[in-house]
């Protein structure tokens, strides 16, 4: 089971690619989708999307998981991310991927057991879960990689293997 | 010279396609996408984005212009129509058109000459402009046509008749 997680954004969309098999990851790739302010919304969208499509085309992932955003903040950029958010949700369903939804606290959740936990215990689970030497930057990576440990911990997944 | 006119909405995408010759409207299509609540909003954008493709294929609009939202109310909204737009722009800059961004004062402003119209004066301006017998419904379709007028009376397009 290859998973691609995504934390999705405009200026930088991180994402990681995990082997899931037995209990065990196998980290296969990580980084980040940027785009500059300076390109107009929709060289910015175009970009995202060609970028995501190559990564699904490459790896193949079976599942896609993406961040379920909420923001308290500011009704315009919950718009600019929604729209980044449109196109990497349509680069998945355009190759039939099953997409899967997790609100942060979820995310917490599945990778510390614990929804209130702080980034940085986030980070260290991670680091440690998959085995990796250094916790990867930007945050936006390692988000886009704790996506991916939730999923595979989630109840999805249980389901999936019990239907086999 | 073709515009396709777009209001984002992922519940209700309105679209208008005018042929604009010599200060003249002629309409050669109007309507909506409309996408169930009941569908994923994966298969959501996927509908939106596929029908908005079929459009553009079919009219070859050289310009699309979309309106550009600000929410006050829910960033939960914003997101959810942010991803609807995300897709819209997609569709056409996959298209190699250029895109024009637009407020709902610009588009009031465009169409009535006044920033602060009613709905209703902006609607029967559609009417009168666009010569049709009456107004277009539902409502995210009339303002996908005011898009369209809004576009042809301004400064791009005078800018782009003077460069040539």
């Amino acid at each position: 089971m290859i998973i691609l997680g995504i934390d999705p954004g405009i200026a930088i969309m991180g994402y990681g690619i995990v082997k899931y098999i037995g209990n065990r990851f196998e980290v296969i790739d990580y980084g980040s989708i940027t785009t500059s302010s300076k390109m107009s919304t929709a060289e910015r969208l175009k970009k995202i999307y060609n970028e995501l499509n190559i990564l699904i085309e490459k790896y193949e992932p079976e599942h896609v998981a993406i961040e379920e955003l909420f923001f308290n903040t500011n009704a315009k950029t919950a718009m600019l991310v929604g729209q980044a958010r449109g196109v990497a949700i349509l680069a998945a369903i355009n190759h039939d991927k099953k997409i899967y939804e997790y609100t942060p606290l979820q995310i917490k959740q599945g990778v510390v057991g614990y929804g209130r936990a702080e980034k940085r215990q986030v980070q260290e689970m991670i680091k440690m879960i998959l085995n990796l030497k250094e916790v990867p930057k930007p945050d936006d990576v390692a988000d886009a990689l704790a996506i991916t440990i939730c999923h595979a911990h989630s109840g999805n997944l249980k389901q999936l293997f019990e239907m086999k």
